[in-house]
């Protein structure tokens, strides 16, 4: 028990089950003192892709890269809440607990200066603004941290239709970008509270 | 046809109403060269509460904040798109045609101090990233510049359940917010394009 538990949250779609992913984590450990969000959606086939222009931009699309990359991961937060704020209490490790949610140099919009993939671009917004504000009440009551966190462009399903325009030594091996943002994890400070941190640690603007 | 029109979106929650909306206005005036979405939800009472604590937000809030507050304006320029182009093509008025959205103050997150109303700062955050992306295609493309503007606190439907905490000097009527945000929209330049500003014409942060 005084040894720290983590967790790293999968795709839940259904608030029901993100609380039964929550009681178990809570029964089977009984606290927790990091939550790693990493889920996200980015290209289905036939059902949402990364828009090139306005003109197909839909509904559809922007709700459903809004439930998954934003509303999915501050959900997961809230039902965790109560076992960060047990893993902050016990004293071990950092001596707060930290959510590290993962986010998109994309979702800048202050970055933003080639436009496109609408619905993915607003989703990664948003969750650095939720996870802003969370961050403000959590810090406070709960001695949790979060932060948010950009991987770069890593050999994954995700990012495999779009490898085409990435220079080589721009594509990352999973191995090296995990390793970098353990790293930040790992050496992530209170006051690193409420902040955006691409994969070498660079502070991101909004 | 030579003289200017303009156009402010009411809530329109179903696509084919904005098609249709759309249509109307191309069939009755052919051109446009401003269109302002003034359209947004804070609460409706046993509908969406802004969220005082991570505890109170619900998926179902986040979903709704969004799909009025961001994802309904950026499909009424998306279908109002056609005319603002005929609009910016005609050299009447300004010599482009100006898109200006409704956002808010707390919608920024690096002004996020306070916290809370997280299904409304996120909603607003999401436009603002939306508007950013839409402006860098439609300035480029088709002559339209797209802004972001916050009215202040004004003595709306909107904020009268928050009215309360806010100092008798910060709550505007709403002849005077009208009247500060015309005077930027009057005086808005091409270069303004993807740019968030305040009722007195301050830059606001993202």
């Amino acid at each position: 028990r005084g040894a720290p538990h983590r967790a790293a949250a999968g795709r839940h779609r259904r608030e029901h089950h993100r609380e039964a992913a929550a009681a178990a984590v809570g029964e089977t450990h009984g606290s927790l003192d990091l939550l790693i969000n990493a889920a996200g959606i980015l290209s289905i086939p036939n059902v949402i892709q990364p828009e090139t222009s306005l003109s197909k931009v839909q509904k559809s699309s922007l709700l459903l890269a809004y439930e998954v990359n934003a509303v999915g991961p501050i959900l997961v937060i809230k039902h965790m809440r109560p076992f960060l704020k047990i893993g902050a209490s016990l004293g071990t490790g950092k001596g707060f607990s930290l959510v590290a949610n993962m986010s998109a140099r994309v979702g800048s919009i202050g970055d933003n200066a080639l436009g496109g993939w609408h619905s993915y671009r607003a989703s990664k917004t948003a969750l650095n603004q939720l996870t802003k504000t969370a961050s403000v009440e959590l810090g406070k009551k709960d001695n949790i941290a979060c932060i948010l966190l950009h991987p770069g462009t890593v050999d994954t399903d995700l990012s495999r239709p779009f490898q085409r325009n990435v220079a080589k030594d721009k594509l990352f091996t999973r191995e090296f970008s995990v390793h970098k943002l353990l790293s930040i994890i790992d050496n992530a400070k209170k006051t690193d509270n409420g902040k955006f941190f691409a994969w070498d640690g660079q502070e991101i603007p909004w």
